[in-house]
């Protein structure tokens, strides 16, 4: 059965907005979390970590917690990361960015708060076992290490050697920048649907291969001046040269890359079985967006 | 028999130390980590953890792991506080703060490192029962945010009507600012040694005393000018009535006040029996402390 994205965002927004109220004061701070966690996006990694629960047998509902506690890292990250100090972008999503909404010093302690809550957000689960918790932590502080991470190589470098040429270094901010958290998503989805090792070793390849083809297809996008995300800036990004995959692979290498990566979902989904379609569907939308 | 603070102070930085070599990379990032976790300081909250795990019959070798982790939020929170947006200091315990020595982007993604690193120390006890671990867990992310949130008071604003005048304001500020952490300690070192309910009563009691006691000591401190913290820039706090405790209540009021927490916190630690004798001479320790 198809996902219906409108029924995960309602499922995940609604956690997210219920562990913000009950954990975040004063009013002011509160509002800043709201701006930040409740203003739209695709909310792709719920959505991954719902389809990952129903891929191992259970009900995607069970699958919200995780998937708010992943979104309010990933809106952590996105305030932060837009900083003055590093990206310094205005704009997100066609709205102000928080630092300019409501400035620097809130922006600051805002990321901090969300940060926070995700850890928060995985133990308003009445009836979840001792152990998923504890599991979904074990995804969700090593995930956001690798953030950092990835953030500290994009902005500040500090790579090793073994990290290799320019392609390996983009491939190496990629995994950790994005590919973790999408990682993440997808294992802490099928945890809370409690499967078992094998089926979680699938949903890990599926989760792999979605994360190189999220960041490749990016980088096509950019490199092809195919439409940006909306409300994002564009032009700063257009030169093929400095983007890891068509700048190393080419386009048609990176389009093959992106293509070897799908079949790789898709095998991967097709190995946990029936339940798996709606992988199958996200995997292939995936990688023929256009924005 | 006394706390050995050498003994306490080589444990938890021993534990700190380790989760940032396992969790944190690459190395520039893990370097800045290390430079504002393990630069000396009194250690003051582990040592309470500490205590407070002897005090319900345990060893307080048992705190090590919770001590690391309630000042590794401590720590993130000096960084993030001393950033230009926020408090704007350039030194701390003598030495350049993170902002100044490795630049504010590295701050802002260290700090965030190091609030992470708080949620993954307490992971790394191995023979922790489970239910304990998310006890501290349910300790750790409310004081955090309730930190959070004093940082916004006192920076920004946004008091509650229900907080009063600048009395209650600047306890509200403090409560949340320093004695939320304080009283984790507490009751996180009990939880490690596997308290009973009764016990955390009186565990929570001492830490609520002892948080409040601190900030009145701080503020007297400053308003009389007697030596500061060292390393701290002096004269910034000098003018009494700034303070929330010497202004409102006077020098006098303020020192009678200090003493009726004092022997709040004596009375919580008899109630705990002979082996919360170290809890009691912290609390004597703190209320006569000079810096």
């Amino acid at each position: 059965m198809a996902l219906d994205f409108e029924t995960i965002r309602e499922a995940v927004e609604r956690r997210m907005g219920e562990v913000i109220d009950a954990c975040v004061s004063p009013a002011n701070l509160r509002d800043a979390v709201r701006y930040a966690a409740l203003s739209g996006g695709k909310r792709l990694r719920p959505a991954l970590a719902w389809a990952c629960c129903e891929a191992v047998g259970a009900e995607g509902a069970r699958s919200a917690t995780a998937g708010a506690a992943v979104e309010l890292v990933h809106a952590f990250s996105l305030v932060h990361d837009d900083l003055p100090a590093l990206d310094d972008d205005d704009l997100r999503r066609g709205r102000a960015t928080l630092h300019i909404h409501a400035g620097e010093a809130m922006a600051i302690l805002a990321g901090d708060s969300l940060l926070t809550l995700a850890f928060q957000a995985i133990r308003r689960e009445p009836d979840q076992d001792a152990g998923v918790t504890l599991r979904l932590l074990d995804e969700l502080a090593p995930s956001t290490q690798a953030m950092i991470a990835g953030q500290i190589l994009d902005t500040l470098g500090g790579f090793e050697p073994t990290d290799g040429d320019a392609a390996g270094r983009g491939e190496a901010v990629h995994r950790q920048k994005t590919g973790a958290l999408i990682r993440a998503a997808c294992r802490m989805g099928a945890i809370a649907g409690e499967c078992d090792e094998t089926q979680l070793g699938h949903v890990t390849r599926y989760a792999e291969a979605m994360g190189l083809m999220f960041q490749i297809v990016d980088d096509l996008i950019a490199a092809t001046g195919e439409p940006e995300h909306v409300g994002k800036r564009t032009g700063k990004d257009d030169a093929a040269g400095t983007l890891p995959f068509p700048g190393v692979l080419g386009i048609e290498g990176a389009r093959a890359e992106a293509e070897r990566a799908l079949a790789d979902a898709l095998s991967a989904a097709e190995a946990l079985g029936p339940n798996a379609a709606a992988l199958a569907d996200l995997a292939r939308s995936m990688a023929h967006r256009t924005s």
